[in-house]
């Protein structure tokens, strides 16, 4: 059980009342071509996502990639092909947030030679106050905001994290908590000149139940250290997104990230069973509970999902680890209109059933650009939409069945006009890709210039 | 997005801070037999349970029964039969609360004429003041707690559920909120004279989408008929359990209540997409969306749910209904000890994975528990633990094979050593038993007394 009331907000700055909506043109910025003023945001979009693609996508169809080139080793290369290194010589500084926009500064303390002095001893080694190493936890992912923190603190432990805030609390310095720094809103990054509270060294596994599939982990962890932790244990993270390479399970919770795996596996509040939360003024609220139903008192830490660190520093995850499965297949189809759409939605829902993990639509529109700016041929007819679905089971043999017979219905009763399916894992492994990005290239690629079966041509 | 501060709590008693808990002895009153002192617990709970089995499960082995006897139809008769009945003459009356237990009442208002009138205002007909009728209300299901309201209030709408808070609010006056009153633990009956806020009239369903499962009701829907109501569109709740005759999805939200289908679906906090709660100062609360995600702003609907009407009146629910399986089986198998059980989960997730419903168990004095009072021979071996698995999927075939897949490696493995296995799904309805029981004997019966398949004795 853990109640506690008025939790003291003052020392994490809101972002939202600081920061206004991005206009839809801050977004063509920073990397994006100027020269396409109508396609810049998806093409921009599409371009950061090609980085962070598997390296097999590339080996497909050849053609110009701009300035992503591939190394000898098939990864890509270049002045864009590493996140941080966008700065190099030639690419425009990213402008300071508060000059760009309207935000005004509350009124905390600067960091003084006393404040660092008090941090050292906290975090003995974990003061960072470099420029140059400051640069990158500065700018935001997307390249549009740039804080100017002076001050980045590594702490190892939730009682490092408490000393910290307390300090802070006490000092009325602005604290931004930061995970693997991969959001897509700015909301990993300071303002103005908030201590930069990174969770990058607290990366420990706390326990793992081979039984039940809990994990319990330190909240920097980054998920795919996660995910390959407890798929070697046969069992998967609930989640899995673009940036999981980055991205630190703390800030998936912290931002109630979805991703690839929400269809199936539901949401955060479901999986996530317990936190560990640091308040403002250095409280510990321990409900790192391991329950898979705990009813005892409020469920107070619910409030930390999806609160973006205004409430707390999550500082360590309880969560629910679903078993591995066994046979994944992707079938990737046309379909005559939205109605159609809805409609296999509700055909594959029922005739897969509890093997159906993903269900994601594009249209025409979306194909247009994947062909313009990622050169890949549809490998299916023109279509006025196009679905693609993913199965996730324990039999192969079960689920190409199923979906073999899903798609004969669909293809049948004209839901479906064309389609082509994968079943070889290595190649339907879900990419890495930006799940911010625009909806309709988020898993196309699997089917995409590859190696597939093609099911049917009405 | 809904965020609102400083939540009145006045008016709302919480239950935890009034009742001490409840010793275990306290079991033994009531319906329970005093010559059983050691058994009294088991054999009180067994036999109310009983009152709430299907009536297919009498017709199994014959013997004596107590006072339940069976009616033409096959149904329970007599003074056991029904809630509500136990009370006939000879029956003990159940104690006031506030002589059975040093609780204080708080310093506030009682009921006056005005009071009454304000009321039939507000909810013309809706007013129960008849004490032959407020007997009911103010005992609990476990006839262990008893109140002592004079008024019971009948709202139809949030609208009318504001109104009345508000008044009681401006007057001081406690409100106990009561769905279903089916609860274990008292939490649904007043324990001094509290008006009782009965959901019993909200009983609407407002939307149901039939593509995305989204069911959008009030919260004095009975949990059965929400049930009935999207099986005939192909759906089915996320929660069942043994109350479902009776119990309001709005109650079965204020208490996060689990259910047979908590492993496959999981808990309400994921499942639960929206809420509409009025506080106690009248101010309606709309949280009702129907997003998967929505992450706009603070999630608080999370703090009403388990918070047993202690933060608001919850008055409308949106609820995530998962597709219908089409095939259900159950196999109920004996182990020879505990690792066993922990590794026969273990193994059954991984094998039978994406279809796992349901898993119990139970150790041998519980089996011999269900023989003494329920007059039930195990179908097994006589084993140190039993184990119930139901499976629920797509596609008959596809589970049946999984099944006997799982059951070939658990018996060669000896991990298990004897079973039975049921794939009629009429015979495996899950039972209606109340979740709050013993656990062990939660799902047993399908299994127990019904012709099955003998799938191996090693």
């Amino acid at each position: 059980m853990c109640i506690k009331r008025e939790i003291p907000l003052g020392h994490f700055q809101a972002r939202s009342q600081q920061l206004p909506a991005l206009p839809r043109r801050a977004l063509s910025t920073g990397l994006a071509p100027k020269e396409e003023p109508e396609a810049s945001v998806p093409a921009a979009m599409l371009r950061r996502q090609l980085l962070a693609w598997p390296a097999w996508l590339f080996r497909g169809p050849p053609g110009p990639r701009g300035a992503c080139a591939l190394g000898a080793d098939g990864r890509p290369v270049g002045p864009l092909a590493r996140r941080g290194c966008c700065s190099a010589p030639g690419t425009p500084e990213v402008p300071l947030t508060r000059e760009r926009y309207p935000v005004r500064r509350l009124p905390f303390s600067t960091v003084s030679e006393q404040d660092l002095a008090a941090f050292e001893r906290i975090v003995p080694g974990g003061v960072v106050t470099d420029p140059e190493a400051l640069q990158a936890p500065n700018v935001d992912w997307m390249r549009t905001l740039r804080g100017s923190s002076k001050v980045l603190l590594r702490p190892r432990t939730s009682e490092e994290v408490s000393h910290i805030l307390r300090h802070c609390h006490e000092r009325n310095l602005a604290v931004n908590p930061q995970g693997g720094n991969t959001g897509m809103v700015g909301g990993s990054v300071p303002v103005f000149d908030e201590i930069i509270l990174s969770t990058a060294r607290m990366n420990q596994v706390l326990s793992f139940h081979s039984v039940s599939g809990i994990l319990v982990c330190q909240a920097g962890c980054v998920l795919e250290e996660l995910s390959r932790y407890v798929e070697e244990r046969d069992f998967i993270m609930p989640l899995d997104l673009g940036a999981k390479g980055s991205c630190h399970i703390g800030g998936n919770v912290a931002t109630n990230a979805g991703g690839l795996r929400f269809l199936r596996y539901g949401s955060l509040r479901g999986t996530v069973l317990g936190l560990e939360v640091v308040l403002a003024d250095g409280t510990i609220l321990d409900c790192l509970t391991s329950l898979r139903k705990d009813n005892t008192g409020y469920d107070l830490k619910q409030l930390f999902i999806g609160s973006e660190g205004t409430l707390g520093v999550i500082t360590a995850v309880s969560i629910l680890c679903p078993p591995k499965p066994r046979a994944v297949n992707v079938a990737f189809l046309g379909c005559p209109g939205f109605a159609e759409v809805l409609q296999t939605f509700s055909t594959c829902k029922g005739m897969l059933g509890e093997i159906l993990s993903a269900f994601e639509f594009m249209d025409a529109v979306c194909m247009q650009l994947v062909g313009r700016h990622l050169h890949l041929a549809s490998p299916v007819q023109e279509s006025a939409f196009y679905v693609l679905i993913e199965t996730s089971g324990s039999n192969a043999g079960h689920d190409a069945e199923k979906l073999g017979s899903f798609l004969e219905h669909a293809l049948g009763s004209g839901l479906v006009t064309d389609g082509t399916m994968a079943t070889d894992q290595t190649k339907v492994k879900v990419p890495h890709v930006l799940l911010a990005g625009p909806l309709s290239v988020r898993q196309v690629q699997p089917c995409l210039g590859m190696p597939g079966r093609v099911i049917g041509a009405a």
